[in-house]
C-alpha cells in the first residue's frame, strides 16, 4: 500500500523515491491510513499536500503573505497590473474539499482529514459539484458557532457553513480565475466570500482603509487583496478588532500560546496607528482597547483557576449522526488535543456535542502561581 | 597560559579536565586574555564565574527568581523564617566589583571585564576596601545616566553610581549577612540600595504593595525580598511602571527584542491587577498605560525611519581619560554591537562621549515595511 503511494508521489510531485524516504524518515512526509500529507512545507512543495491511492494529489494551501501599510505595499506588489480585487478574509477554518476514491474529503491545512468538516461538507456542498469537477479543489472557510476549531458569532451563521475563496486545481495547484469561479460557483450554488470589487492598485489602499474599518467595528477579522487571475500571490490585511481579539484568545491561555504570536499582532497595531495617522485620543483608545484585551483575559483565567476552575476553551460541533462525534474525538486524540464531552444536546435535526477543550500548560501554571511559586 | 587557567578552575570549581575542555569545545567556557569565564550556568556553575590567573574564582552573581503575586508567594517562600528584609531593585546593569592581581575589575553579568565600569569603579569605590577585603566581590548596580547599557533618569544621579545590594566571598560564593554587610560599607563609605525593613513573612506583602506603588509612581524598577541571612534565596517584584518601560523600551526597536521579553512583561501586568483586585476604572488606567508604551513606541520609531532617521538607543559614558572610550569601543566591537561616536564633549573633570547604538533589524524591517515589502 505504502509503496504505492510512494509511485504516486514520485510521479504526481515529480521528487526521486530517496527525497520521499528522507521525508518519511525526517517526519515530513507523514503517512496516514490512505494518504500521505506534508507537515511542513519542504523542497518547494507546500506543507498540507498530500497525495491519495487513487492518485489525486491535493496541493497544500499556500500561506498568504501580509500588508502591514495599506498603501505602500499593494502599489509595490502590483505595480505592473491594472485591477486587483478585495475580498473578505472570513475568520474560521481554512478547508480544502476535494473527492477522492469517490469520497469527499475534508482536509485541514497540514493534509489532516477532519472528520467533521468532511460530515459537514457532505451536507453543505455534497457531490454534484466534484462529479462534474473532480479533478478541482474548493478552498474556503469553515466560519460560524459549531467550529470546533475557530468558532466565531459575527458572521449571522446559524450552525456552521462553508464559504469559498478560491478554487484550485488538482495536480497542478493552479487557481482558477475569479470569473470562472464565479460562475461554477453560481452554477451549483456554492458560497464565496464577500466581495468588495475591483480597483486601481494606485487607489486601492484607500478603498482597503474604508472597508477595513467597517469590518472591524463589525468585529470581522480583515481583507484578501488578490489579482483576478492570480498573476500575483494574494496579501492580506486585518482589522483591529481582529488583532485585538487575537490577544484577548491568547492571554486567555497565556502558557499555551507563543510569545510570537503576542508580538506580531501588537506591531500590525503600531503600523496601522501609523499609517492612519492617529492622533492623541484615538492613539488612546486603541491603547486602550489593546491593553485591555490582554489584562481582561489574563484577570479571567487567574480568577476563575482561583475558584478552582480549569481554564478551558469550549467549543461545539453539530452532527447528524453520533457516529460523527466518535470519528472527531478520535482525530482530536491524535492531535493530542486534551478535551473532554461535556453534553450531548438532541436536536430536531441530530445533536450538538459540547466538547471542552482544556489547556493544561496554563490551568497548571496559573495554579502554581496561585500556590506561591516562582516565576 | 591557558594551561594555567585550566589547573585553577580544575581546583577552584572542584570540576575534571575532562568537563574543562568540553565546555571550552562547546564555548561555555570562554577563555579571555587573563581569565576563564562561563558564558552560561552549566553543571552547576553560574554562568558569568570567571576564574583568573592569580587564582581568584569570582563566581556569577546567581539569577533571582520573580513572584508574580506577592502574598502566596512570600510567605510561601520564606514559611520556615520569621523575618525578612526588602530592598530596593534599582534599574541599572549589575556589576561584581573585585581585585584580581592588585587591580579591580568590574564584571558585566557573563563575565567580561568592562573597562568603563572598571574605570567607574576606581573612582567611586577605589582599593580601600579591596585591600583589606581581597577575598570579597562587591555586587552591586551601576545606575544613573551616563551609562552606556541601562541609561536611566530616575535616581537623582548626577552621572553615574555604584549601589551595594550583595557581597560575595570569592571562592565559596556565599554572601556575607545584611549586617555585616552594612557593617563594611558603612565602615568604607560605600552605597547601599535602600533598604525598606525587616518584616514577618506572613505580613511583608502588605508592606511590599505599599512600597511597589510607591516606586511606581516615581518610575522605579521594584523590590527584592531577601533572608537577611541568606537562608533562602531572594525573590524579585517589579512595578507596573518598570514593566511598561520595558515595553516602550522593547517597542522602540520592535525587531531587535524577542518576544519573550515583550510577553513575560504583559503576563506580569495582568497578574499584579488581578492580586490588588482592580476594577474597571483602574484597569482601564492600566490598560492604556500599557497600550501606550507600546504603540507609542512603534509609531515613532516607525515616523523616524519615514525621514529617513535611524532607530538608535544614544547612551552616554563619562570618563576622564580618553584611552578609556577607546577601550570601550573595542569592549563593543567585541560583542559585536553596532555603534558610532556622536560626540566627544570636554568637561572640567574629564570627557562625555556620546555613542549612538545602531539598532539594525528594527532598522532594517522598518524601512523594508515602509517600502512596501511584505511581513
Amino acid at each position: 500500500m505504502k509503496d504505492n503511494l510512494t509511485q504516486i508521489t514520485e510521479k504526481n510531485l515529480n521528487i526521486n523515491r530517496e527525497k520521499i524516504q528522507e521525508g518519511l524518515k525526517k517526519q515530513i512526509i507523514i503517512p496516514e491510513k490512505n494518504h500521505y500529507r506534508f507537515n511542513k512545507t519542504w523542497g518547494g512543495i507546500q506543507r498540507g499536500t498530500t497525495i491519495f491511492k487513487d492518485g489525486s494529489t491535493i496541493h497544500g494551501f499556500p500561506k498568504i503573505r501580509r500588508a502591514m501599510l495599506l498603501k505602500p505595499t499593494i502599489k509595490k506588489h502590483f505595480k505592473d497590473f491594472q485591477k486587483i480585487t478585495i475580498e473578505e478574509k472570513m475568520n474560521g477554518y481554512n478547508v480544502r474539499a476535494a473527492i477522492t476514491n469517490n469520497k469527499i474529503v475534508g482536509l485541514t491545512r497540514s493534509g489532516l482529514i477532519c472528520p467533521y468538516t468532511t460530515a459537514k461538507l457532505e451536507e453543505k456542498i455534497g457531490y454534484s459539484f466534484f462529479k462534474e469537477n473532480p479533478n478541482l479543489v474548493l478552498c474556503g472557510e469553515m466560519i460560524g458557532p459549531d467550529n470546533p476549531y475557530v468558532p466565531k458569532n459575527i458572521y449571522n451563521v446559524e450552525s456552521v457553513d462553508f464559504v469559498i475563496f478560491d478554487i484550485m486545481e488538482k495536480q497542478t495547484a493552479d487557481f482558477l480565475k475569479l470569473e470562472q469561479r464565479q460562475k461554477l460557483t453560481d452554477k451549483y450554488g456554492l458560497k464565496n466570500v464577500p466581495n468588495f470589487g475591483q480597483h486601481h492598485p494606485e487607489q486601492a489602499h484607500k478603498k482597503a482603509r474604508e472597508i477595513i474599518k467597517k469590518l472591524s467595528k463589525e468585529k470581522r477579522e480583515g481583507i484578501l487583496i488578490k489579482h483576478p487571475e492570480h498573476k500575483k500571490p494574494p496579501i492580506k490585511y486585518t482589522t483591529s478588532q481582529s488583532n485585538c481579539s487575537d490577544l484577548e484568545f491568547a492571554y486567555r491561555y497565556y502558557n499555551d500560546y507563543g510569545s510570537d504570536f503576542v508580538h506580531s499582532r501588537v506591531v500590525r497595531e503600531g503600523f496601522q496607528s501609523y499609517e492612519w495617522r492617529e492622533q492623541e485620543q484615538q492613539l488612546e483608545e486603541r491603547a486602550k482597547r489593546l491593553g485591555k484585551s490582554i489584562l481582561k483575559s489574563i484577570k479571567k483565567t487567574i480568577k476563575e483557576r482561583n475558584n478552582n476552575e480549569k481554564t478551558t476553551e469550549e467549543v461545539s460541533i453539530k452532527i447528524k449522526e453520533l457516529r460523527t462525534a466518535e470519528k472527531f474525538k478520535k482525530h482530536l486524540e491524535k492531535q493530542a488535543v486534551e478535551f473532554e464531552v461535556k453534553d450531548i444536546e438532541e436536536l430536531n435535526d441530530g445533536y450538538r456535542v459540547h466538547i471542552s477543550k482544556v489547556m493544561r500548560p496554563t490551568n497548571d501554571k496559573t495554579k502554581s502561581l496561585l500556590n506561591g511559586d516562582l516565576w
